[in-house]
Formats: structure tokens, sequence, C-alpha cells
């Protein structure tokens, strides 16, 4: 399977690249909207890689290019940047295309990190919206602490609440989910449900804030 | 400890009285509109206890003899009843009881179940704006499977968030939810996280519903 990665070179992009191309031999490509960067980051994840005795390749361009012919498409790029990001890429993108949305949107006070949908109810109805209409969207990876994930010295036992309304492309999704060591995929219905997904993610930086042996949290549902 | 848990007839309130009078010595009083219901209850909760080898009083009476002199008061009602609830006890409460709120407010639609907050913005907020003005109001509890609390032959291995404004209140029910076996409490700072705390109820219920090998779920975070 063919991985795209947009914003792939920062925060949870950083982290889901490195667990597929260490965990699994899906082909890994990172989008950036500066090439260079995109470039230079797959190699430093190469290097990362060769060093824990891995040899991957890992490249990166565009997000257009790096779209382009891909299985899924990963939205790894803010809230306030996922319409753009969904416009820049949209004629690389058909009904065969898998569109991955775990970006949150949030805001913060002084007691702490909020849901904070757009107006459009959540970020992955925004995703839904500004998608070319045959193109499957799935919620997923919205819960996973990036810093963590983006460390292949620590171990994960997070899991994953996956949800959409193709449930082919809900299926695949939880296939690539289940291919990193220590996620477990939760199938959490249609896409209408994902506010409950998205508002987990304040909460556990919340708790990680006020709670001294905390830090880095995912979350397990027993 | 004198804990005082209105609507200990059913749902959570039920699981709680059971794990409390099992786990702690704190003395246990259930409450209910109807004082002839919690006196039943109480006998049936005893003679569980009793069968499990484990001898304790627990007694039941109105919802306002239940609250009178009671250090803690937990408010396992639904969200609708809350309110009128509170008004009922409010002259049985002072500065020195802490009112605990695990009630949350949800719909359902076809795909599932959502967090659906009352005006006030969250269910807490609601107790806080019933409760007199000099009662501390600690929000916890929200995100127990209530059926498996309550069947002491199954063990539990959960968090369960807590917030409010006043501390010491805050650390007395952080200390109450320690005293039952498997129950972490984790501190989710102030009142204003009520709502990331209360919306994590319908993914849970929504998750049991979707995937087979799960029900009766509690959160772990890790």
């Amino acid at each position: 399977m063919r991985i795209a990665l947009l914003g792939g070179t920062g925060d949870i992009g950083q982290g889901l690249a490195l667990r597929w191309a260490y965990d699994s031999d899906h082909e890994v490509v990172l989008g950036s909207r500066d090439p260079e960067k995109a470039r230079a980051k797959a190699e430093e994840y190469e290097t990362e890689l060769d060093s824990l005795g891995r040899e991957r390749k890992v490249t990166g361009f565009a997000n257009e290019m790096a779209a382009d012919r891909a299985d899924v498409v990963v939205l790894a790029v803010p809230a306030y940047h996922l319409a753009d990001t969904v416009e820049a890429v949209a004629d690389r993108l058909d009904e065969d295309t898998v569109l991955v949305t775990p970006a949150v949107g949030m805001g913060r006070d002084d007691d702490g990190f909020h849901y904070n949908p757009p107006p459009a109810g959540s970020v992955t109805a925004l995703a839904v919206e500004a998608a070319p209409e045959e193109v499957p969207v799935v919620g997923a990876f919205h819960n996973l602490a990036a810093g963590r994930l983006a460390d292949l010295s620590a171990e994960i036992d997070w899991d994953t609440p996956i949800f959409g309304d193709d449930e082919d492309a809900k299926e695949m999704v939880m296939r690539l989910a289940d291919a990193i060591e220590g996620l477990r995929p939760l199938d959490a219905g249609g896409l209408a449900n994902a506010p409950e997904v998205e508002s987990l993610t304040p909460l556990l930086i919340n708790l990680a804030r006020e709670n001294e042996r905390l830090h880095d949290l995912g979350v397990k549902f027993q």
C-alpha cells in the first residue's frame, strides 16, 4: 500500500511515517507544501530507520506529488490548514483514494484545553466538505501522543477509534492501524460520531498537564 | 466518611454503593425519591455483600434524609433529574458537604450516541447552578460502565478523571475513588474542563456497540 502523509514532516505525521516504515512494508511518502523540506525529512527518517537496522526507502515531495497515485492520503496537518491542503491535492484523488483525517480543533483557556470544532461540526466534517464527493473520508489517529509515537524506542499500547461511512475504506484504515505494533484499531461507527472521538484529545492533554506522573498519553478502552 | 448516593438504587449508583461498601469502610447511605425503594435496595445490597462474606450496614432513605449529615453527596441521577434533586436536598447541604456529579447529557441517532450538554454548557455546570453557592461541586465517575461496576465478581482496571475548582473537595473525592479497588483517580483540572470528560461517555458506548468483543467499557490513560 502506498501511504502519503501530507504534513508528514511534523507532529503526528512524523510518528505515523516512522512507525509504518519500521513496523510494516507499506510505502511511505511524505508530503509538504515545501518539497525541499519533505525531501530533507524523508532522508532524516531513512537515516534514523537505518540506525535501528531497518533499511527503508522514504520519499518526500510537494503535497500534490505525494498524493498522486497514493492508496491512502493522511491529512496530518493542523485543522486550520485542512481545507487548503485537501483543495491543493483534490485533482489527484479519486474514489479509490482513502482520505484519512487525524486533526482536532482545540482552544485553550486558563483551565486547560477544550474541544472547539469548526462550524461544520467537526474537523472530519470539514474534510468531507473539502474533498471531492467520490472520495471516501475516514477519521483515525486522533488520540495518539505525537512525541511518543515518533520515538521508536518507546513502546505503545494504545487504541485508536476509527470511523467512516464507507465500510471498505474504514476496513482498509483499520488494517493500516493494525500494522503499527501496539496500536489497536477500534470501530467507532460512522462519520457522525466524529465529535466524540475528536474531543478526547484535549482531555488527554489536560490529564497530562494535571497529573505529574503522566505524559504523552494515549488511551486504552477496556 | 458518610457517602450519600442519591439515585443509589439504580445504574451507576448501585455500582458505587456496592464497591464502596465492599472495598472500604465508608458509610454508604442510599437516597431515592421513594424511601421504601431505597430501604428495599439497601437490604438487597446488604444481602449481596453478606453472601460475599462482607457484613456491612447499608441504609436507605428519602433523598433529603440521605443527604442530611453526609460528607459527600453523589448525584447518581439522570441529567434531567439533576436540578430537581439538588433543589430537593439544598437545605441539607453546606460548605462542608461535597457535591459529586457523575451524570452526562446524551442523545442518540442512527449512528450512535452523542454528547448533548444542557444550555449551561455541561451537566456539571447545571449542578453548580442548582447548588447553594457555598457548596463545592466536583465532577467524577462519568466514564464507568454501570453493569460491570455493579458486578462485584468483575475485576475493573479503569481511570476516572476528577475535576473541580475547590482543591480540598477534589482531593477528598480522589481519595474516595482510590478506595475502590481497580479504580485510579486522575486530576482533570477545574470545572471548565467538564465537557471533555462528560463527552467521553458516548464514545465508550459507541465503541461497545461497534466492536463485537468489547462491552461494558471503561478507560485507561497510558
